[in-house]
Order: structure tokens, then sequence, then C-alpha cells
């Protein structure tokens, strides 16, 4: 029997996947599982976007160009335009979700063995990119303590070597929901340029800024133009996961060109997502505020709750829709099993993700979870009385 | 301004790149171009795909499982166990088209540096995908002689290393349309048990036999479940290449669990393709005894024109739609561009794809060209017209 590659045996599995049959189990046994483990929201999609979709009048399902249909670039420059990008949709690559944008964008700018730095914890599939593409990942530490803010330049500084190429931001971010500032920003454009680094930006989660809080993109600087790479989605924008569209948007013709070539080998993206996510394009500014209120009572509840807990501290988001919390246990691993496996209160119980899969160091991280506030109000508050009662009954809880 | 990767540099462009912008042109001057250089088809999707789209309700258009969804994989799996593969649904991973079940393959079973031995000419895009996974080809020469027959086994012998892990094989072939024997696929199940390698079996084009002939997959033999991976699209079978779905499907355990790896890093495929798809697969036997007919009589059209001209050797292929031809010029690539930019007879002009994009040895198959019958019977006789006229006037034309 031939072998498998080494690439397929040093790739990342997913950091829940252990417990998924567990949770599979729960179910089938009848308990009531929360779920907070997952980015998959519960938002309806913008009825425009589903109307174009029934509304789509074709013949032949064909492919479409390999930059995505003109006039989707074209909208979508529209789009970002209003939000000051300054581009143009030559600047635009059409992609198979993110995931796509991300795995291209690290062919393009990196070399087999060459560094990217990523602020930890961070998106667990970026791991998996990197695993994929040959890409070493340079870990530094943000801290719960400051709420994952940027660390501090010099961190980034200590770890750059000759073979760094990349810088890679998630903002808001995936799993802190940090939402980084203009300073820290323009902290990472210079560093770009002292060290003429990429800035691969990855902006999956642009709309869920709270608090009135700005958004800040690398596109708004100037100067640093053929440094930046943006990394886009409409997985989340219109809770669209399902759909597999996105981006990359550059403004580096070289990269837009190399880009191209990995484009042009798979050939295109999705023919009736373009049609959608060209029509979602329209969708209603209040669909943007209903959801923004909606996450925000929801990080509220969330939030509250958790520090409400003995021993829990989770700082409060900017954006995105998760938080990473310290739990008192000795470790987040087995005490989501557990609770998944083992606790059950009122014949319910929850399902959140040990944040160890989010740090690329070993041993970080250990009493945290991610927990994703993708369910209504009712259920969430449910769902973090379950926590406490299970914090409670934990034989691993630790008191200090 | 920082450097592009190397995989970026020699990425392969599309065989197609430098005719585009003139095809462009040439419409823009007003002439009619006739499209024979991609495998778009210009067949009608299968209604009942389409009204699936159109009838599919739901709200939140959510990512699936990365494995694809379970009532999708169970019924391809009746489709394939109706073709005698005797698999499961496990056996299965859905993916966003073929192209990305072909580069997952090569990630899961080769290492950089590890080679893979296609028979040329091939599908250009092959190379693309190795570039990306850094996976080295192993061309060996097939012959229009012979109308692109497997070269005999010792052909493959001579270039098996100890990195050898793969053969690849398209059947029926793009770009030849040669549609390999029980024999030819017996001897390449010696093959890989003799030398213990997989056979990447990209069937994109299964349905399309002609002549009565019968399709032979690898899955049908026994005692080589380990080594076959089969790549599988929606694209040419329903003429719905935008719907960007395909699949890999193998009975190897091993290869399953690290495919999937791979499938989880990137989330999933579409959601509502894997409707569309499950819903394609109660298309009625007669659209494909239309299209079959249809593309024979196309075939016919083709073949018999090509051979008539002086100088033209077709072979005539058993299956896809695609004819490779050698023509009386004495560079392909030149005479493609040529017909494009220079030539126009009653205002029309046809475009084709040169050869030399399908071969991986340097100045092969430069007299040759392919043709996609994509287009309807008229004006395929049409842009035979055109070309029997170009090759006419061309003043590279050899007379032999
Ligand atoms: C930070 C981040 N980036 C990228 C993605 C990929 O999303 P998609 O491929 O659905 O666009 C996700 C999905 O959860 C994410 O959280
Ligand atoms: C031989 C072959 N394999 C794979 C593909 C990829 O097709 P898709 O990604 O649309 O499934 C094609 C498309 O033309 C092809 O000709």
């Amino acid at each position: 029997m031939p072998k498998i590659s080494n690439k397929g045996i040093y790739m990342p599995a997913s950091p829940i996947r252990k417990l998924t049959p567990i949770a599979e189990k729960a179910k089938k046994d009848g308990k009531k599982v929360y779920h907070l483990n997952i980015g998959q929201p519960d938002i309806e999609t913008p009825e425009v976007m589903l109307n174009a979709i029934k509304n789509a009048d074709f013949k032949v399902w064909a492919y479409t160009a390999s930059e995505g249909t003109e006039s989707y670039r074209n909208k979508l420059t529209e789009y970002y335009n209003n939000i000051n990008y300054n581009i143009t949709p030559e600047d635009i690559i059409v992609t198979s979700g993110g995931s796509e944008a991300l795995t291209i964008a690290m062919m393009t700018c990196l070399n087999p063995g060459d560094e990217a730095i990523i602020p930890e914890p961070f998106y667990a599939n970026y791991n998996a990119f990197a695993c994929q593409t040959d890409v070493v990942v340079r870990p530094i530490m943000s801290h719960i303590e400051n709420g994952f803010a940027l660390p501090p330049i010099t961190e980034f500084e200590k770890v750059i070597t000759l073979k760094t190429r990349a810088i890679i931001i998630c903002n808001p971010n995936n799993p802190t929901g940090y939402l980084y500032s203009q300073k820290e920003m323009e902290d990472l454009k210079m560093l770009a340029l002292k060290y003429d680094l990429y800035i691969i930006a990855d902006e999956a989660y642009r709309e869920f800024c709270y608090d009135g809080r700005k958004f800040i993109s690398p596109m708004h600087f100037e100067g640093i133009d053929d440094h930046v790479i943006v990394i886009d989605t409409v997985s989340k924008r219109y809770s669209a996961c399902g759909a597999r569209l996105g981006a990359l948007v550059t403004k580096n013709k070289e990269v837009i060109a190399t880009a191209m070539k990995f484009a042009q080998a798979r050939l295109s993206a999705g023919m009736l997502e373009q049609i959608a996510g060209e029509a979602a394009l329209d969708t209603p500014v209040e669909y943007f505020e209903e959801v923004s209120k909606e996450y925000t009572a929801r990080r509220d509840i969330l939030v509250d709750a958790l520090n409400k807990m003995e021993g829990v501290f989770c700082p409060v988001p900017g954006g995105a829709f998760y938080v990473v919390a310290s739990l008192p246990v000795d470790n987040a691993d087995k005490f989501c099993q557990w609770v998944l496996q083992d606790f059950t209160y009122e014949n319910q119980t929850v399902m959140i993700a040990p944040a160890t899969g989010f740090y690329a160091t070993e041993n970080k991280g250990v009493n945290q979870v991610r927990m994703a506030y993708v369910i209504n109000q009712k259920d969430l508050k449910a769902a973090m009385v379950c926590l406490e009662k299970a914090l409670e009954a934990y034989p691993g809880r630790l008191f200090v």
C-alpha cells in the first residue's frame, strides 16, 4: 500500500475534531447541546441575496472568468471605495471563500521555509494553510490580560529573520474578537516598510465592530500599496458561509498577476455565488444595523455572564463574534470534553472550543476557551447557566 | 517592495493566455470568432439541476460538513455503485470542482520532490497543480499516429525511480479524446501493484464515451483498492462548470482521512451546489443519450472535415469532446495567433489552442492543435471552412 505524504501526516486536524463525535453522541442520548464552538452564524442571509439565486436566469451553468465576473468585481470596487480602499476592479481576484484567498496569498508571497509572523492565539486554519504551502508560522504572544491587544512591535522584531516575509493579521480577530486600533495598525505599517514585509490582512469580520468603534484596514494607509493584501469573504458579512465566495484584494500589480496564475489553474469561482454576491452588495443598511445590535446584545450577555462566574475572566471584545475567556479549570481540553460527555444540567449541555487549538506555542491557553455567540439570546443565557453549573461540578476545578 | 515567491514565478500560466487579448481585439474589430479553444460546453444544464436551485428553501446559507452533505454523498454512492464502483459514502469527499480534488490528492499522496508519471499531451493544469504542490511531473510520450494510445508499460518503467509515487491518467482524455481500453487499464493496474504506486484517475469526462464503447475505471478492478483515487466533477457531466462541484473518491481509508484534513482547512464545498448536484443525479437518461448523439455528430463533422484538409491528420477519439490534430504548419503557436490576428474569412475566424501547452517536453506537439467541439454543428462546420481557408493562406504553411 503506497504511503501518504509527510504533509498529510503533519497537516493539523481541526481543533474540535475530537469533540465532534462526543457531541453527536450527547445529542443521540437526548441531551440538548448549545453550540458555541463554531463560526457559523444563525443570522439569516439577506433576502436580496437569496432572491438573486431564485431569480437567476440561465441555461448553461458556465465557468466565469478566473478573476471573477466583471460586474461583480465592478460592484465590489464600489463597495471597497465607499470604505476608502481606493482600488480598481483589476485589484480584485474573486475566490472560493476567504480560505482559498489565504492559500493563494501564501503561495504567491512566500517560498517554502519562509516565515509569517502571526499574533497568537489565531484562527487555527492558518496553521493548516501554512502546512499546505510549507510556510513557517512564527507566533508572537498576545495576552488575555490586555484583551489580546497587538503585541508590542519589539516582540515582532525579536522574531524577524531573513526569512520573514509576511505578517498575518486578522481584524477584528478570530478567536479573540479584538479590534485593532489606528495606532496598532500604524505600527504594523511601519514594520512592514522597515523590513519589507507583506501585511496579509484577513478582514472576514470587517462589518462586525461594536460600540461605534472604527474599523481600520491597512488599505487606508498611504505608501504601503505594494505591501498590503486583503483577504475578504461574504461568509460572515452576509451570513453566507455556504456560498464559498471570497476575494483577494491588493494594489500590488505583481502579486495580482501571480495570484492570477493560481486562480487560472482552478478555473473559476462559483457562477451563481457571484450573482448572489453582487446582489448582496445592495443589502439595506438596516440589515447590518440590526445584526450589529443583535451581536452587541449577545456579546454583552456572554461577557457579563462569564465575568460574574467565579474565577472566570473574559475581556470585552470590540468586534467579530467570538470571545476567549479563561476558566478556573486544570485543563480546558479536558473540561470541554467532560462537559459534553459527563455533564448535564436539566438535560442540556454546551459545546465550546478549547483555546489550545488557536495557539501555536505548546502549553499556552490551557485554561482558555473560545466561544462564538452565534445562537439566540435566550439560548445563550441558558448556555451560560449550563456553563456555570458545569464549572461548579467539574472535578478538575481550580480554586484560587 | 517585497518579492513574490519562486513558486509564483514558475507557476505556469494558462496556455491560451497570450491568445485571449488577441481574440478580444478581433471581436472588438467586428470579427466573428468561433471558440474551439476551451472546455466550456454550450450544452444546457439539466433542468432538474437548475430547478433544484430555484426551489431550494433556506434562510441561512450555511457551511456544510467538510466531506460534503450526507444526502449528497449517499446519492453519489448510489450513482457510483450503479456503475460498479462498489463504494460507501465514507469513500467520498465533496470538493470545489475536480480542480480542488486534484490538488488535495496530490498533497495527500506526494511529498515535495516526489514524481508523478503522466502520459503527454495532458491537461495543462496538471502542471499548475504539480507546481503548487511541488510535485515533479515525469511525462511519457503518447503519439498521434496511434491516436494517443497509452504508451507501452516499458516506457513507464523507464522513468520510474524511487521517487515515483503516482500515475495520473485522464480517461477519456483531455486533450486527446482518447478512451483507454480494458487492456490498457489492466496494464496500469499491474504497474501500480508492482511499484506500489497510486493511480490518480481523472474521470471528468466519464459520461462522454462514443460508438458504444465501454468506460473502464480502475475502480472496476479488484485488489487495488488502496491504490486508486478517482477525481470527479459535475462540470462536464451536467454542463455545470460554474457550479464548482467535484469529488475525490477512494477506498483507501488512510488517504480519505488525510484528504479530510485538507478539506477541513477550507471548511466546505458550496451548499447550494450540493443540493443541485444531488438533484442532477436524477437527470433522465434521455438527456445523456441526446448529449451523446450531439457530441458524436460534432466529433464526426470535426474529424471528417479535418482529415479532408490537405496535410491535416486527426485521429478519431473515443471520448470527451476534444481532438488533437496535426497541421501542415511551421509552428502551431504562431498559426493560432495568426488566425486570430491577421486572418479573416467572410469576417469570421477561429480560436484554437496550440498543443504545446499540453506537452511537458519542450518542442513537442509544435505542429499540433487541440480543438473542443463545444459549439453547435452549424458553427462547427463554418469554423472548419474558416480553418481550411486559413491553412491555405497561412504564410508558414508547409507542403510535404
Ligand atoms: C479569521 C477567518 N478567516 C478566514 C475564514 C474562512 O472563511 P471562508 O473560507 O468561509 O471565507 C474564517 C472562517 O471562519 C475565519 O474565521
Ligand atoms: C481533464 C480535466 N480535469 C479536471 C478539470 C477541472 O474541472 P473542474 O475543476 O471544473 O471540475 C478539467 C476541466 O476542464 C479537465 O479537463
